[in-house]
């Protein structure tokens, strides 16, 4: 068997980095050589993850203590927040110019550098780099990501909703004023930093909308439909917090153009994913539910007829920390080194 | 201090029955005689729902072994099923012509025999009582039912949806074929029957929608919003199941007609609902989580502008036991007995 | 109708706070007057629980702000953090003198000055207060709470586990060594202040123990078995954290002296409670769930014979925000004020 | 690579088949050729289980249908229900005697036929195979299981129980007759078919204990406990059910005996467990989560000192469909058709 590539994941204490351990631990073709944790550096992977503890991993380690020029790593993912994202990633491809990045934040996925400074406020910190960024929609963009030394791993709310807009929009199969995504996600999506908002108490037994009207998530949504549709879309896209660990889980409305309707719709998603790994499309008028797709890499679409005329109602799930995070890195990973593409992310979802 | 009124309650053994007997238990004014439960009669209130266990309540007995014109009620609660509902209830008003009856079924809820015939299937079995029950929406049709015999009690979604479109479309403020509804509801409103597709395991730690394109209540929201625009309104709808217990929260994406913005919607929903009890609308720009309304009898209702320029999104949510079902129907109880209307069901909310 | 009493909450912004408010709302002796909450003085306490938004309610202030000598209030309810509460209640009670206090921490549960120096590593603050303290757990002080000016309000663990074993140790009727307490409280119980361990995702679909055989509540029943008992007594307790917002359940193991049966343990404990309002003694056999409390100020306790020759299992479960702390205080404050001692908290339970 | 053995499941329409069909999806050794279920006899696994919807499986058929003696089957995990699965078992074996069998049912769990007819009431219908079955505890009885053709799965409360005590029963380093098992379950351990008590709204938000004093899974423990203490051992053992879906946690009160203390017991349990995979021991005084094991085969173990002088306190716990059923029984496959006994039941568990 081929020697087994080194791989680095940077921001290894959140739920992200603890998906990517998940996943990578069981990749045959991967070794995982570095873990990094500010805050937690020193201690093991067990001790932040006590799932982890029977595993050999590397103890948790500073960005700052590691020497990029002869690290020898082959792939880092990048799990950091916003913005130090862009400092970090411009010092380790300056120092390691042949390690390949998958950066799971949003820094690197507008490419728009005006786009980028009008929604985040100010200039882009790696400017060279947002250039060569490619956007890791593996499903849309595979060509480009194999050829790739930098991906931006899309964001899960925007996956979600993507993979069914997108063959739509391309189709001029809807009108593109019309949509609304109406978004709910689990917990694990809002991170594991300690907020009020987010205890227990406070999300168990409920159910609520946030950021309603401006959430960051527009921008790549805005820029991919845009892509898509050959003009400007802007949609209506409103989350919401489901009292549940895992799970993207969209209901979006639309309306078909010169009388396309609900069955015409699915015919253009089903001809398109037919030969997808990670995208099913279920059989006419049935609905996916977000746990058939739990801890697994697939994404669930669903179309029906809506009893408006004219109009049809798409469902689109998938697990927001694995094909909505993590997974897709793995699956940008597998395109960039040259491996199969369901390589380590083919396991079937965990249900119940 | 007035003697207190006679209660019955069929049904007893469902959730609404649990939540009527809540609430009823510390009502100032009335007193509960009846308790039914056919397949529980003979057992206690409390081996069916132990928290009642130290109360002093009527033993559960068999509708049939209740002599009507003897019993002596004010006023009796239904609960039972679709179907049942309207044979009881015409051998209740028969015998006992001069008790109240609020039923909190669907059948006596559309007021045209032919859309009862459509949507069900058959004629109604009690077409002389369907025309004499008043729509118990109290905030709509207050003063009909202070007259009334005989209330319909609205359902939960419905209420949700009705309380904030209602006002808009008598104010042919909103586009009346562009409406989506985006419905979530806890799992109590699919009653206390086992089925497989709410045990918890099927339940919890996901997210689903159901009945897509086709649920029955759009009848009800048929019958109530046309009325309001004095034209056939047909709204897109989509229930979903939330992993909680109580509420419904419902997301609606309008546009405005004539330019009306999403401040003027608001506006016209503040205004009417100013001094309400049950109904309370946030600040502009702020949205209700279900949470907060939990086991009262409230329903919050927030407005904010979407994305989409001309179009806004309205939330509102209220707990599907209280105001969705049993509390409506004691503030239905109070209008119709002559009570202040909050009387028994002014406890604010528990949260968490 | 007599004038209603004056009543201030320090520390509001917390779950126990909000809990008093939602149960003081709607008692019909008091009024709340005062509301202090440090870091979110300014706000209305709409701004901090949203279910309180309609009501008509003070602001928060913060406690440096209150002139306790005019502000005339007659029991102030203190849900302050450890430490704290020590200082300002000596404040408190020396420029008010008359007001009356139930403390819901911790710093004056403890009698003995030397245990308290042991178990929190310090010299108590306030130490003449701490000697006129009464422990306020109602069913066994009642006489002396009447009186008392201040009244420290028992915890959540311990108020579940002393009601069914202080009779049982006063009646020397279980062996003392061999007592065994597997207590599960919900989320609650941990508080509002943001921590990893209590965020959502930490939390649910998952089980857990915490402070395993060092958990500070052992003094307070090492304090309370002691004198029940007649002698020293140290129990094994191991407290559990449940998905679940409200309850405390405590599954207690325990062996009779002198060959009690489970039977006569039962009879004990049935005798006992035959008359108290807040504690329901289940027929023998039969067992509790922590649900059918939740919400109310009830404790329900069930016996039953275990399997080992000789031993029982005794289960006690109550709301760890009511009976296990809010709802005893207003208990606490019911006595304490003169009234009916189930006045404003005599609402059942709300399952589901 | 060696051609894939053949394999059938009995039951493939609860929890534990759809369990074996996710970990046997992925197993490198072994095809799914069998999956029965009587009721969903026709439909595809897909229409059972959404999430396997895009694999490859056969059809599911009744158990009626199959004939055994052309199947070819190599071996069959059976996880139908109590008392059918000796009738089934029997027919099987007689037709296909080279075929080998996990039972995932308690059927043959139980060696001796008398206590068999004591706990279930009846003679054993296949009095020849209980005397052929071996008890599937791989741990302990690994040898046997290699050359069985008949293994016991055990069950997912006594699994959990037996790793931390059978190994303290055999070095007589614990009292037996002062163990006290204070055991926790998610959920799925009760099964798929509708029933009241396992709705989502019976049992979220609440906790409760059943079948105190008298719960089935006793015949197994004792069994086995007599077996390593020599002497007959009867322990006290409460289960509960959590809400959440999958985890048994058990707190498990022990004495030592001649002086043992804690970290002797803990001693003892490090060093058998040192090189078992599936079995890891934390560091002493650190407790594990369910939480930290969930859809993994692993069971982790934690002791403590106890407050009470000479006690000590056991925390075991593992995933009641994984460890606790199907990945046993893979385990138990693994083992007895000459597999690494880690093949396709390695991976790590899924937190958050």
């Amino acid at each position: 068997m081929a020697e087994k590539k080194k791989i680095g994941i940077l921001g290894a204490s959140g739920y992200t980095g603890a998906e990517l351990v998940r996943l990578l631990l069981r990749h045959p073709r991967v070794q995982i050589e570095l873990l990094t944790a500010d805050r937690r550096a020193g201690q093991a992977m067990g001790d932040v993850f006590p799932q982890f503890a029977p595993y050999d991993l590397p103890r948790l380690v500073t960005i700052e203590s590691v020497d990029w020029a002869t690290a020898g790593l082959d792939l880092v993912f990048c799990a950091l927040p916003h913005a130090t994202t862009q400092t970090v990633l411009k010092d380790v491809l300056t120092k390691a110019p042949a390690t390949k990045v998958v950066d799971l934040s949003a820094d690197f996925r507008l490419q728009d550098p005006a786009a980028y400074a009008k929604w985040y406020g100010h200039e882009h910190h790696a400017l060279e780099l947002q250039k060569e960024a490619v956007y890791g929609l593996v499903e849309m963009y595979r060509r480009d990501i194999r050829k790739a030394r930098l991906v931006a791993n899309p964001g899960c709310y925007t996956t979600c909703a993507q993979l069914p807009l997108i063959p739509l929009l391309k189709a001029k199969a809807i009108k593109s004023d019309e949509i609304v995504i109406d978004a709910k996600s689990g917990v694990t999506g809002a991170g594991r930093s300690p907020r009020e908002d987010i205890l227990f108490s406070e999300v168990s037994e409920g159910f609520h909308a946030y950021g309603v009207g401006h959430h960051r998530h527009m921008a790549e949504l805005d820029q991919e439909f845009s892509k898509a549709a050959g003009k400007e879309v802007v949609v209506s896209f409103t989350p919401h917090l489901v009292p549940m660990n895992r799970g993207i889980f969209s209901t979006i409305y639309v309306r078909g153009r010169r009388d396309k309707n609900a069955q015409e719709l699915y015919a253009i998603l089903s001809r398109q994913y037919e030969k997808e790994p990670f995208v099913y499309v279920l059989p006419f008028g049935r609905m996916p539910q977000s746990r058939h797709v739990r801890g697994s890499n697939m994404t669930f679409i669903g179309v029906a007829n809506d009893r408006q005329p004219g109009r049809a109602i798409i469902i689109s799930t998938l697990d927001n920390l694995t094909k909505g995070a993590s997974g897709q890195a793995v699956q940008n990973m597998n395109a960039m080194l040259g491996f199969a593409e369901t390589t380590g992310i083919d396991q079937p979802a965990m249900f119940p």
